[in-house]
């Protein structure tokens, strides 16, 4: 497990794998290789802030938890490596949908 | 149907094909086709997020749902793929109208 | 009639033709022709949206309403064709006035 | 009188002439002729609009009224033509004064 | 006296001139001559504005009043000319401190 | 220990040298070298402000701590340099994580 | 002593020479000669403004005072100069923190 906690509306992904693709033959969500499109990616969640501090000065809990599947821009997040492996930050903002 | 949930206050479009608006002969929506104008597109609501949270922290559910045919901006939404087919993710302001 | 529906605070608009302005020989409003300048249009209003959802969460209807004789700007609106006519979805904000 | 009712914040403004500012011989207002500097302008105001909506859906009236002899931006407000006389609707965070 | 009332959060500048400067011999203040710094400049309130409405509807009074000796920003304001004089509207957000 | 105490939402980061992350060998979390990437950078926070004050007036204190280790935006923050050592200081928003 | 009262959430500042630093040989803060940096300075609070005016209208005092050792951030304030002295009128967010 990885031993990051993401700070407020931020949530901890590890990218999918190619592999991790191939196998979801039929039915599998495929991101078109438009070079003037904003090219979403998907992932999975392995940790989740604590929310985002509204105005009013409550906590607004993430409404993505760890384990889900998700769609998510892919010029927002920040990349990180961990033991070679690469994970990405990204605010909830975003992450486009959850693959159910 | 597609297994994905949008997100806050996004929706699941489902664009139009263009064997869909022949069938639309009399009475249907084209959209110009001037370059520099941002051409609306036409498609229908697939799956909806389930909204957006204010500064309040209360949740503002999306006023389109499932089904509707909506005219939407060609350049807010992201596209994806799925079984080859294209969808689109778009943000509710990215809605210009429901076609009744 | 047409079967749209603008969303939240928009507007569904028929720019005047230069007819319907020809008819208005006296008391009539013309735009100058000013390239630097942005140019408003006249038009009426045939469809209005709800209105806007304020950060309150409360619902603001438009102070337009269908029938309407408008000015508006002329880059905001984004253009539309049905059964070859053209017509305009702009928000409320891009309405200078109103025609009385 | 002319027949356009200013929509929200905003208000109908007659330019003043030339020959209206030569008859304020003493005690007139100038503007300075300096290109690199936004020139304000005079006019008289000759319709309002009922005032802006606050985010709490509260309508605040405008603090100018018809009669109003007011100092406003050159580049805020929009130019239409009625009968081959020029007016302006304006903002009013355009206006920067009202002439006493 | 001049005419003018200044809108809401501007206030009326009469522009310190260089003899005025001059009296203040010892305990004055100079702005330095740097190109690449914006200076402030010195004048006198000469009227003031009823004040910033807020987002909740109340009016926020000026913390400036009429007869403050400022320190102000010197590309903020806007110049006006009255009888061959020069003075200045400026938002009180461009004022950066009264000279005691 | 460093005699600086970080106004409002900001934190005093000492940074962790090469040696730092050396010993790290197994489970060390490593920034990739991509230059087209905002690079986030690891370190340790020293000292905290009292927190960011909500437009409501209410004080909001900051989630991290003093001991807490953290990656961090490399742009935001600002380097200060104390008895020749580097320590930045940064915005609570420039934090990505705490590192567990 | 300095007769400028800082207006709203500004601050008048007396930047630290190089003799004050030169004095400061041990525990001394030094900032980096980087040219691509916002380089911060030091320098002694003088006179406090009121405070800022939240959007409720309430009045939130600064939170550093006369005598405080400030870090501020060197782009943000204002260079003045009374009797051949510089001096800063700054804002409140420039200040990055408090040298204890």
């Amino acid at each position: 497990m990885l031993n990051i906690k993401p700070l407020g509306d931020r949530v901890l992904i590890e990218p999918m794998s190619d592999e991790d693709k191939a196998k979801q033959s039929k039915g599998g969500i495929l991101i078109p290789d438009t070079a003037d499109k904003e090219k979403p990616m998907e992932g999975k969640v392995i940790a989740v802030g604590d929310g985002k501090i509204l105005e009013n000065g409550k906590l607004q809990p993430l409404s993505v938890k760890v384990g889900d599947k998700v769609l998510f821009s892919k010029y927002g997040p920040t990349e990180i490596k961990v033991d070679d492996k690469e994970y990405l930050i990204a605010k909830e903002e975003d992450i486009l949908g959850i693959i159910l």
